[in-house]
């Protein structure tokens, strides 16, 4: 069909606001370094008060992935819940721009758009505080039938468990995915995110609801139970048809499956800014070349290149046209 | 007195929002690239649907210099009118944290804390877009004698003079100034902004109202009408008890008097991300150096510096510990 998409994702419409703090500040505000906790407005308003100076970028980790995507030169939609606020307009203005096909309906009463209070240690390290307001208002509803089916790959991210419709639109949609023959691939998202969801997302997988898993170390030792990566790694391919798309910092990637596994090194970077958005981001460049059809280890490397990018500033949004760096490295043609 | 701040800033306080853009895209918008033009809330929300997808930063010319100030480990303080609406609870928010005392009282009616729309070519440069909104509220009423009279320099922007209420406030901060024997320093902000006041401003230094000029070539050539620097500098010389502190982007500054010309060199910078603030930062290092009594060559070091960190990276207040960096570099013990 003509209105096809490479990929649609299915997440948490989020602005970020960033700002540096050293490690202290962490520890005095009860913080867990390189995590994600859920806020209620009034932590919210208290952890703003403690934050520096900002600076305010679009996020959500799915809509991140997505914008990547487009960059690449991929088709790319997105579908999460913004209230008409100031917020909400910066959200779908941002998303939009950066070439993201999005028209889920704005929220027109109950909690503002959403906002996650980032703080950014001096090794780029970021810690993440998130209000999920209109997030929560999220529902099957918001799930366009035709726009699903007509997606090669449905992505969604694991914070979706957090708000509770979210859940069901996530689950809608992959039922819609899976009757149509795509693929449905989800992000772990958060170690803490696995330690709330495990069962649930191990019954993702085990039922076959999902294609592809994408984790990081941590949560992929979170979903097994385990401090020993090669532990964890047999557990993830002895999961039936299961792709996993295991990322380990500096030390590159995995992708394994039942059959077969492949190692990718990670893409050297000068300096680490900000590490939010590298797993959004490696999973975008993942994607773009998976959804081309490439072999695995150049979908790595794009992956990896689109990771460095996004931790080489503030924010998890690219600031450079990712195909054409892609290009410029050789990744594609 | 106890409570002396080393530079009180007055100026717009505004929100930037900065997006990446083609040159065509500013010939397309009719925008003049590197400029400074004032818009109204209409043209303001049509050049933002024409935007890509933006970072939002508080910026604003004077409050970018005293945030630079502060990070250098100076006593700054900002006067600026914003309202009390979410631009300018982050604005306010923004500037104190960056260690910079503000307590201009918000607007609580009118129109909405300023907004730049900022269009950054792949070269670097910026062009800005300005709707004033709240900054038309600053008035007389607004400087504080006392917090004026207690600082070493007073530190006004061009800028200032296109809200009608704030040049008032400027005329009345200088005479308190001037009275106690402090220094005041003008930055000529924009060419256009001088091509738009050039006789006031001119007026300003040969009536000894300011002791101190900033401006870069383009500014200078704006001031004198003329397109060759040296003769522009003859005439800046020229200037009875003045000090003027020009830029010259790659090239490096010239601080020059009637007594004295000093060039310095710019400092290297890798590339070139955003050049906003520049000048702002600019300013800052110097001042640092200047309220501290250090000799012009190392103030435009300072200077040098601080403008580097802030093109180094999107948006016009420092991402970076200054103080830190200068010593790093062997700038300050």
């Amino acid at each position: 069909m003509s209105d096809t998409l490479d990929v649609l994702g299915i997440g948490n419409a989020i602005v970020d606001t960033l700002s540096r703090a050293g490690d202290d500040a962490l520890v005095d505000l009860g913080l867990a370094k390189g995590g994600m906790a859920l806020v209620d407005e009034a932590r919210a308003a208290a952890l703003y008060e403690k934050m520096g100076p900002t600076t305010v970028i679009s996020g959500g980790s799915a809509a991140n992935t997505m914008a990547g995507l487009a960059s690449l030169g991929r088709r790319a939609g997105f579908v999460g819940k913004v209230k008409n606020d100031d917020a909400g307009r910066e959200f779908s203005h941002d998303i939009r721009k950066a070439g993201v096909a999005f028209d889920t309906p704005a929220a027109t009463d109950g909690a503002a758009t959403a906002r996650c209070l980032i703080f950014v240690t001096p090794d780029g390290q970021r810690t993440m505080n998130t209000f999920l307001g209109a997030c929560q208002a999220l529902a099957p509803e918001d799930i366009d039938e035709a726009r699903v089916a007509a997606a090669k790959v449905l992505y969604m991210e694991g914070y979706l468990w957090d708000p509770p419709g979210a859940k069901q639109a996530f689950l809608k949609a992959a039922k819609i995915s899976r009757a149509k023959g795509r693929k449905v691939a989800l992000s772990l998202s958060d170690s803490f995110c696995v330690d709330r969801y495990r069962g649930e997302f191990l019954s993702l997988i085990r039922d076959r609801v999902v294609d592809i898993v994408f984790a990081n170390e941590s949560e992929l030792h979170a979903l097994y139970e385990t401090a020993d990566f090669d532990t964890a790694l047999t557990a993830l391919r002895g999961e039936k048809d299961l792709l996993g798309v295991v990322t380990r910092s500096e030390k590159g990637c995995v992708v394994a499956s039942a059959e077969s596994v492949v190692a990718a090194p990670a893409f050297p970077v000068e300096s680490v800014v900000d590490t939010t958005g590298a797993g959004d981001l490696f999973a975008a460049g993942f994607l773009a070349g998976y959804t081309q059809g490439l072999p695995h280890e150049r979908s790595a490397a794009l992956g990896a290149l689109a990771a460095a990018e996004i931790i080489s500033h503030v924010g998890a949004r690219p600031q450079k046209d990712l195909l054409q760096l892609a290009r410029d490295n050789g990744l594609v043609a």
